[in-house]
């Protein structure tokens, strides 16, 4: 067995991802000098590429080159720790990014995405700089502690894989996106205005609809990714146009407001208008939904806020500060919620819609599975702004699935 | 105005409802000595037969004959009352069926289905015995107490028009089958045995979709209004079958329970199993709830139970008490949410839901449009149990509409 | 009746309010043109001088000379619109500082802080600028529109005067500092934070008890203040320290954390430290409680943030916005809950508080009652920082029950 | 370590408990051939006599002679497994009654009392028949499986064995009062019923007051329990009175109903009145509560509901049901919540409660600590009626504790 190899994504500078050989993974955190026989290794089936990984390889947040990126992972169980008790040899599994304990009070009320313990000094994942070390999953095998605890199994496998570039996506962005409506407030009826039209913008929207929403609306600068939002049955608002984003609103439901607003962008921003939309607005996403939501009404910030950013265009930004219209949301009396999504909450809900076809997520996000060798091709891709989830497909499982 | 003549549905006897010359409303509860200067009076665009309707034309609750039936009213505005500020002549409205007072303790709290004061003794409810005596409106015409409160008005009256028997089911059984679902804790993924394929089990199934469930199951031994489920893209359990219920339900899902239950048959159950089928036993639905609810469920009671039942075949169903399996609901730590439905509370947005196209109710509960004078063969239909829910249509409008 | 008189307190210029007659009410509001035949008048028993009236007072908020001010009132009821139904003549009530219409989308949701048609362009006040102009009632007698919604009646007159004091308050500082720490998510156990020691601050300490907290800590930098609240059991951090906050915090609860943060200040706040207290920083108080929640906490901030403050010593917080530390919040996924009270959500509730002796909410925030014409007095010690609530009471009523 | 010894309360036959050597723990568990590496062995510092105790020994429910009982622990931690990760050696601790594995759905979702792993069967308790055979704890030592998921640690060694008579009802009694007042909607301001002056309904009294209910008034027929409610600040109903209930709680509040009711008595309720609270009338708590509840009320459930009832007075309820006034329930929108404490979801905050002196519930239940060979006189006691909650103290640890 000692001669197991594996492959993975690794970040080596800013815009450099390669494919090299890696350490075929281990029941232990080399970093934490933590034993890990609570986990299991899995075969991955198919890892998915995230806008947040873009942050770091992009060279936007930091990371240490060497890296081993990925935390969106679906595999087979090919080893099962001592300690594991209900996760089985050749279970299919979806790999929530949270890494959590199952044992701390975070974990025991269900918040995984705040674990005190999986990471003492702060949020824990996979594949990610300062997450508490545990190597990502953009390879062909990857270790996951806690595996009774932190691993969701399909019961039927063949039911699983023929539906398997859906559930791909309930290890991140799908809860995320769900995460970031629900926390907004999103129910039946409901007018939603949500920011970006990337993956997780589009999850959104897809969850909104799931959640019973009236209507969708969806926000970018992006004309491929606004059509793919107009595909799947939202509105579109084009913030690179002139005309101000509320009276764009007003424009599909006669009212300049909404009542829910998911901010599916982040720090990275733009204004709005033909110049506006051109550069960089740390807190221009976030003053628009103040601005567009109702009064009384919520706002979801799944989108990710960086403790500092090196290179944002204004001081406050650099140190993760930004100049919120807080005057304007306390006349109105609006919530934000913000934050990571504990996905472990939502992943038997959402693969129950998966599986009785409630909701056709692949398709909503428009998945795109490619190899483990053009995975850095993805990343440039998806970087450029292509309206796809790249889904790395490592031993060609979902590739000839049904083919054979 | 003195001349003006009204038409409505009024008990007469077990079995007999005739169409009968009524008084033209006037604002004012001449049982209670109430001026309703508060109040509008309202040409009926459609009103709706109910099953709760039958419980009394069939003498199965008491009621005095003379009673002008229906709760379940749409129209246009044609009388407003001295004290009315926001509702305006020409406005196309929906009455919710419970009358609220809009300043009582309960109604400021959204529940409007118990307000203190539009009946200080209980219920209060148009067209009903005991109800606090406001006059029914299954009618020409009909007055509507606490306008500004009680109404909701349809801003765009062609869009309406063109919805009018959707829109129609928002007085009663839409948000009736919805408060169902909401108070059995169906969400996005769930899996929910509805008992009652009637109007209101049809509108709890479209319901538990719109609120996200994965599969609804729903029960009944009427072959036709099965059918309708299925057609709608539930599934179906016939508790005329000597197959256990729970085995019905391992059939479809794999396992013989679901997460949420919802009782849209009330008192007048029936028990099951070829022989049981064919007679009443008041707890049958509730108990059998209790069975296939896995733990930690709710179940739902939108169907009625009655204070007290003079034609039911136990001595404890008489007295309005059932035999419920309370150890066993004790054991899975099972919740009970019973109870008339608030309507204001759900109506904006399951219009907004209606008027978006984000559900087809009216299909869904097979609605069926006839004149004033075709109710009482409407009511003989609906008691034979057919598959529909009858609109009546007094003033030819519904039918006319885009056809001119 | 056309001699009745009236006096109240009127603004005049910054820092100038002065007793005026002014003129009696009348069921109309002259500004919107409206008539308010749903309203009463009240003859003032009870009428407090509220943190947000010095907002206006002392010039850092635009308001009219001439305004009459006050919106915390206490009366009895002296004559009734022809169309008010349940209030009587002679009854006691609680006016709620919202002015709601009880019929509107938002009220029906019990959310009247937020009213659509009291004020059409914004929030709803009386004796505040372009709040609806609803006249002020810090006088002998005012108007309250609405008032069988608006008004909770004292149903125990003799026992109401006997708490008198305690009742003055849940017009709004108590139902204010509930509400924060409700939004804050206080409940039994919980660790919390409250900035502020003024009446709000206190009120909101005094709330978190009722709501089960384990330990209360209150910040300020006003020495007596902080006394007050130590008095009532708090636990306190003083700002104009050196050392830093989560240090204080540490030395109470062994971490430098709490789970629930409630920002009772507002715009106005101060740095910390010795140097740093002693100037505005108008994000200080958000940024703080970002920094001392753990995570998934959430922060509550009845504290009043204004849409512009011209006074404000940076330029963002001219415009109403303020630097926050979005990305902290973010990483911590924390929660921020802002805007003004729904007085009448919490009041029946409150009530029985006081009532039952379960809170003695006048004790907590140091009640001390004054005659109308020592109001100007009191809005010069309160701007001083006197650790008191000023109740005004310009019939002499309060000071001699139970003297007689 | 082999010679080491144990002793508990073991079930001999109905009314006979007798203290006997038993096995000293091992990490397993026999029954179900299950290792529990991932448990604990604890020497038991204090562990409780419960009411549910009762139901077995008394013969009421069936269990096997030679079952060691008892599921109210608290220990210190004497022995570690080897997968036990964040429990030390050491650790003073409490043990919630329920067992949970901490890796299937329900736990994962905070509904440790319906986890589906530690008795796949049922429900799973210490010391309790067909409860997954977990060795009960009223002994000398104990095992704790799923340690690192089960188990609360005390950090302050000092200061809990200072608060340990308090601390000793976290395991079981204190959070299942507090339960049942948080699912009978207990809030600020509430009025509620509390049926059983025993230690949960007394516990439920003290968790009601720490919720910020207004007036609690708890109902029993024992005269010395009744005195204990009052001396906490309860007020009381007799039900050994004619006065009907309804009346008794009219005196004491003016209306003859409540806001929230807790059925903490379960299904050996006695009727009332001079002649009727003599005998048993298992639906009379549940009924009575239905009828003084106020419409939209809610009822918590924790007194226990038996499967079936071999010694019961009616057919019905030998089968576990009840003949409930669902049509009363019905009409007035009442919710019944049933079933056990998942009480890990309340010990953190409770025992903040209690470090923290917001709380004193020893005093409230009036625990009473006795040796282990006194435990079985403890039986007697408690069965006769003692308004007593009895801590045994195996090791003399709790008597002494302070007096060195």
């Amino acid at each position: 067995m000692g001669e197991r190899t594996n492959r993975g994504v690794v970040y080596r500078a800013p815009g450099v991802v390669v494919i090299e050989p890696i350490p075929f993974p281990r029941l232990f955190n080399e970093a934490q000098k933590r034993k890990c026989e609570h986990g299991v290794i899995i075969k991955i089936i198919v890892t998915n590429i995230c806008g947040s990984d873009q942050h770091w390889t992009t060279g936007r947040l930091p990371i240490d080159p060497g890296t081993v990126l990925g935390h969106e992972m679906t595999g087979e169980v090919i080893e099962v720790g001592s300690e594991v008790e209900y996760i089985k040899l050749g279970d299919i599994v979806s790999v929530p990014f949270n890494v959590a304990c199952g044992r701390c009070r975070d974990c025991k009320e269900g918040n995984t995405n705040i674990c005190s313990n999986a990471n003492p000094g702060g949020l824990a994942c996979y594949g990610a700089p300062r997450c508490g070390e545990w190597i990502g999953g953009q390879a062909e095998y990857a270790m996951v502690p806690y595996a009774d605890f932190n691993l969701t199994v399909f019961r039927d496998k063949t039911k699983a894989m023929d539906k398997i570039k859906d559930l791909a996506l309930v290890s991140d962005i799908f809860p995320t996106g769900f995460h970031g409506a629900v926390t907004a407030g999103v129910g039946p009826g409901a007018t939603v205005y949500i920011a970006g039209a990337g993956p997780v913008g589009l999850a959104c929207a897809a969850s909104s609809f799931l959640l019973g929403a009236a209507v969708v609306i969806v926000a970018d600068l992006n004309k491929e990714r606004l059509a793919q939002a107009k595909k799947i049955g939202c509105e579109i608002v084009d913030i690179s146009k002139d005309e101000p984003i509320p009276e764009q609103i007003r424009n599909i439901l006669g009212v300049p407001f909404v009542e829910c607003a998911v901010d599916c962008v982040g720090f990275s921003a733009h204004g709005s208008g033909v110049e506006g939309h051109k550069k960089e607005q740390p807190a221009h996403v976030l003053n628009t939904s103040i601005e567009v939501t109702r009064p009384g009404g919520k706002i979801g910030v799944p989108g990710l806020y960086a403790l500092g950013d090196a290179k944002a265009t204004d001081e406050n930004a650099r140190k993760g500060a930004l100049s919120l219209r807080l005057g304007l949301a306390w006349a109105k009396s609006i919530s934000i919620a913000s934050g990571i999504c504990p996905v472990a909450k939502y992943q038997n809900r959402l693969i129950n819609c998966i599986m009785y076809d409630r909701v056709k997520i692949a398709e909503a996000v428009n998945a795109q599975v490619i190899s483990l060798d053009e995975a850095p091709q993805g990343y440039v891709d998806f970087e450029k702004g292509a309206a796809k989830k790249f889904l790395i497909d490592p031993h060609n499982i979902v590739r000839t699935w049904g083919h054979k």
